[in-house]
């Protein structure tokens, strides 16, 4: 089951708390908050863990590009302290600590403000994982915030610094297009998983279905649900973000926007394909259970049809009456034995021009 | 069940009525109407309970934010008057009066009308409760009209009594967004409760369901059909306060709506997610049915299946003919019972083969 | 079922005929054409009868307030004289006479020319019935077109005849509002009538349910079917009555018919709600069917377990092979009783296990 | 079925065709093409049936209007002298040859360009036939195009000739008008057909539905699609062409465009009406066969449970034991009749008490 | 099934490579790259095949219209080299080569960019083949990629050779066009397959369904679920196509853009007339099984229900009490033989009323 659900499950903030007061809402993912830098522009990369927030002041002026991610969100003042300096509005803040926030996009003018979701797959627990990423991309820096380290934001890092592609090359409008073009490539393999279970169980369901398969299209159905739901807004963001007049964003870099919107699509037709695929196993599933019920109840009606009219023949000449004519004749037994596979054989016929047999 | 359905029993007025008579429609729920009073700005605080409806009236023009909340509707002159001092228009009043009312804002140049369901959860009668609320935003007052006292907004009076966050500094529209948070922060408890609810169902399915579960399902379903109609139409009235191009909401408080109208999204989406939940329960739920109904076809028909062919055989031998030659054979009885077991044993393995046993 | 139904069966005029021929298409539901006029300012009213079609014709050009009311559509040529001096369209007059009609609304710069469906509640023959009224607006009149004498319109007479209300002080454009006003209020008796069926099916579904619940559900649907596509239009029709730029409509009528359109999308907003219900109590109907098979298969089936194993060791020993060695010992008897009490015994508790008692 | 249907099974063309090129797709309806041609205006009328393509050629800049009726496609020199001399655009051409085109309308400056769906319905057949109508509205001419001779345009040819109604009076846009309606007009005749086959399938449903029911269901379902489908493009036609800016339509048609407007949506309004009809029968049927499998289990249980327990009882006093000291009991077998006409009666009240009787 | 379903199972491009990287994603399916060179205009046809990517770079700058067809895409440099000299995005080139893409169209002024499907039906495998064809439209160029060689285009090859047709008149986007009708076209040969196959089992339905009659009619509805995913998106690109202002389409060719949208739109709604045919047909299976069912029943009811009492009265008399006065008498035999046709043929008249036989 996908995580994230418990978003569902508490509001957006506590109750009654002032808005923009800063808490945050969700697991603590990770021990201690961690910020990593990297600067760089077309000739050179710089990498450094900052160790105090203090440490990423500078980078909001200089004029190279600045990635500052910060892993773990339960540091508050570390949050706030960042977000004070690069004039964050409070709800943003706010935004970025509540790890419950459907994903969405914000334009305040001197910075895109975007919250997206990161799933995973657990391959242990074999469930869907959910983390929330939050970018903010400023007019020469990108601060991305991350529940926890994680790996996919590693073969951009790769990128940046072994200057492959043309990553160095473009500014930060780029770069938040080079983590969101990461979120979204990492649904596919969330997707092929799926897709591989959903054939998994059309394969049992042509086979022997059984009560395991119902409850796994039901599990594979709910977990569709709440895939789509962390994906579906995705399309509204990466679109306003490809047609925003914001001058954070070149036009140079739109085609790559539209690129990702196009992958997006994808992803979202994906599941809705295999909503789509998976009603249809319910479908199929539940004939098939009218089915089997169906033969079940051939087989008892043929055989009860066939003994119960035999066994009232034998309970009558097994009545005791003082005169029972039949019982005293010679032929009596043979007849009555000859009688009785007659009617079994007709009933036969019968089933027989019925399809029953 | 929400109580609020009782609206649909009865017009938006007392039929040929005229459009504008004030009648109270819905129940009494309160003793006596009761004017709370919060003068505020930025350095100062006060707090009056105000015995006639004449006392609010200086507050009108005075220069600072003035709240003026009223409980209880059922004293129609005292809703009159203030309606008369304040100049809001005669519908406006009777559909302040009208608890029946569907969530709704309209733009009266001089001040914004809003109608909002505040809903909670009553522990002991495990019920959702529906209450309207009435905002009127004007150019230094917000007028809010409650059915009867409640604690909803008890945190925001506590804000402004405090000065903690940024009411105080602010004027009437960020009285206004706050009190639509509250209604709105109010729904994520009932959907956590409901959330709950779904989860335990959920457990029951794949235990031993019950036709209670079925019926809890229904229940849920409706509730949800009535929860996602007070909650649908707010989609509509927070865009539109957000976007409205009226004076009285200034451009620092925007982010705050926007930030409001995220949240609605986020109560919808979790309503609609539900509903999908519930559908596909309410799909588990019949198949399971069907599946147990499979299983004591099964039992009836391998018992009745084995059974009945062998009852046969004993009929056979116990009736009364003068002339069965097998009766008075020495092996008789030990041959019959094999071949019974036999037969026994067959039909067993078919049972076996066709995967009913 | 919506008497109303009947206009699907015929085409909007007899096929054939040149468009803008006047024929009466649907039932004469009344005696003879009634003519009544009622004229009115600010300081007077004043009522009339008409005789002949000629006495309304002073009125068009008057300064004061004139509502003419026509009941009664079978007499074509009152209709047509009216129509020639009013300058009313032909198509117009066609749709007036044709009940068929679906709701709907048009703007001849002249006037406006709406066409509504009046339903209301036959308690006798417990359905619904519908009755066409057309409405023209015109600069200082109002024409209003029924196919009988009714009481919706009776409210609006009255206040017109007190004074009650701003009903006199406002021109004709008001008028028309309180009619199409009358008509949307009386939508919800009807509502609270189908909601109160609902309401009872719903409580014999918790209870027993039979074949007439099922039947009464599948009733009531048709019903909301046939209410639905009266109410739906009317929607669009407030719409566009509000929005229109018409010089008919005095701006400070319009929110007024912002209030009737608000009432028309609660209206809509029920029966949507009504249908959704109606959807989940045949979920429900059914699966109390299922559960009550169930429960039926399953006493068979414990029965038929029980007792089909018993009856054969009984036939056993019934049968009369001469050497059977059971027979002759004096235990005998009691050793069968006791392993069939055993045998029902371990049934039952495997019975119990499978909480099938 | 719809016969229109086999238009699914091949292309718009022979696949590999260049585009405009000329093949007649579909049935050959008719022996020979016709021409006829009706030239009028206010003050006269003259019919003619040309010989050759040729005849139609003068009319073509003539000042009175001018309606050239095509019945057959198969003669394609035909078709193609005329749209030479006419001016049509190759892919009208092939438009209106290819019978399983879609309906649609163009704007080509000089002239518009309709394909409409007559409907029919073949009474000894018992379906709905389709004909495709290809329509040409020019400055001064309308060109139609028919697979053969039918009698829908009939009475339209009637008013031209005796000058009913304003047909003469206006040009060739209100003849094209006149087309269009006696098509949608008769829409309403195959409405009234397949609504007397709902009603008379309802009829059975509540009295004794069978099999066939069922298979009549899902026939008038499918012809429901097919219908449709031929009326659902129209909605867009008759919009497109009454909102056309282009000068061969005349403001003073405007508002009888708007008239068939209103009529095709009434059309399809029904047509939805009556698959959600058809859908609540479909609903009705499925549960009125699980009621009776109900009923049906119902009979065979209380047989069996009162009857096998009692044969139990028979067969254990039909033993052979030597020693079974109730079978030499003076009131031995009164007693056990009693007991048996005891179980019987609680079982009967068991039942009685279940309502399974 | 659609062999292009694998697309869902992996992202976009290898998760990890910086966008613009070109990889080939999807099966190799032929040996060699092949490319194919057809330059021509109105009076002269050269055709070659380019040894090497160098010998089509003369042909971009050439003032008549080249044509230049590459088979099989797994020489990615091939690919590249192209790419680079007509001035190819990356990205482009990243989608010709990822075979998994969403059909979709990019207009980068200089030329504009399409993704296709095209399907064809493999009569020995019996199931559709994806194919992707993608195609770039220049100022004097038409580039196609295909992965394999085809026979689709060999239409407009011909017709290029023969001059037959306006296709050697016209230039590069009558040709870009020709190329999509031809893919176009083809779906309506798979519309064709899929349609028999469905009127196929409309038979099998109506005479003995069986399992695989539901596992067909499933089987189906998964392949248009495959189909329509493919074909939806034509109807955005080809609507885009024919309004874009793009300077490298002529006017005229618009309403051959109008007639090839047409034919999609035609496309798409038979698929859904289709999809609508399976589900009705879904249904009608499912009440088939239900009413096969409910007849299984009836036989099993009816031999059960006349013979169970008949047996039991035949146990009564089996009974062996000393004192059974019945078994005595004369007539007691024959007496009982005729109470039990008695009561036999009663229940037979019973099940007759309850029209069971």
């Amino acid at each position: 089951m996908v995580v994230d659900m418990e978003k569902t499950k508490k509001g957006p903030r506590d109750v009654g708390l002032p808005p923009g007061t800063l808490v945050h809402v969700g697991e603590k993912k990770t021990e201690k908050t961690k910020i990593s830098i990297i600067d760089y522009d077309e000739s050179q990369v710089q990498e450094a863990e900052a160790k105090s927030a203090e440490e990423c002041f500078p980078f909001k002026d200089k004029n190279t590009t600045t990635w500052i991610n910060i892993f773990g969100l339960h540091e508050i003042d570390v949050i706030e302290k960042i977000g004070r300096h690069f004039e964050l509005h409070p709800l943003v803040l706010e935004d970025i600590l509540n790890t419950r926030q459907r994903p969405k996009i914000e334009d305040f003018e001197d910075y895109i403000f975007m919250v997206l979701k990161m799933l995973y797959f657990d391959e242990e627990e074999y469930e869907i994982m959910a983390e929330q990423v939050s970018i903010i991309l400023g007019p020469n820096f990108v601060l991305s915030f991350q529940e926890k380290e994680g790996d996919v934001f590693n073969a951009v890092r790769e990128r940046i610094r072994n200057g492959k592609g043309r990553i160095r090359k473009r500014g930060p409008d780029y770069l938040a297009y080079a983590l969101l073009d990461a979120v979204v490539d990492h649904y596919f393999i969330i997707l092929e998983n799926l897709g591989g279970e959903i054939e998994g169980l059309e394969e049992d369901l042509l086979g022997e279905p059984s009560t395991e398969t119902m409850q796994d299209i039901h599990e594979l159905k709910r977990e569709m649900i709440h895939f789509r739901r962390s994906v579906w807004p995705l399309r509204e963001i990466v679109n306003r973000f490809e047609r925003s007049e914001s001058p954070l964003i070149k036009d140079s870099t739109t085609p790559f926007l539209r690129d990702v919107y196009d992958h997006t699509i994808q992803a979202i037709d994906t599941i809705e394909t295999y909503r789509d695929m998976l009603s249809g196993m319910l479908d199929l599933y539940l004939s098939s259970v009218s089915n089997r019920m169906n033969e079940v109840m051939k087989v008892l009606t043929i055989i009860a049809t066939i003994f119960i009219p035999l066994t009232f023949i034998a309970g009558i000449y097994g009545m005791n009456f003082a005169y029972m004519p039949e019982l005293g004749m010679r032929w009596g037994y043979p007849a009555v034995l000859t009688v009785m596979v007659l009617i079994g054989v007709t009933m036969a016929f019968y089933f027989k021009r019925k399809r029953w047999l």
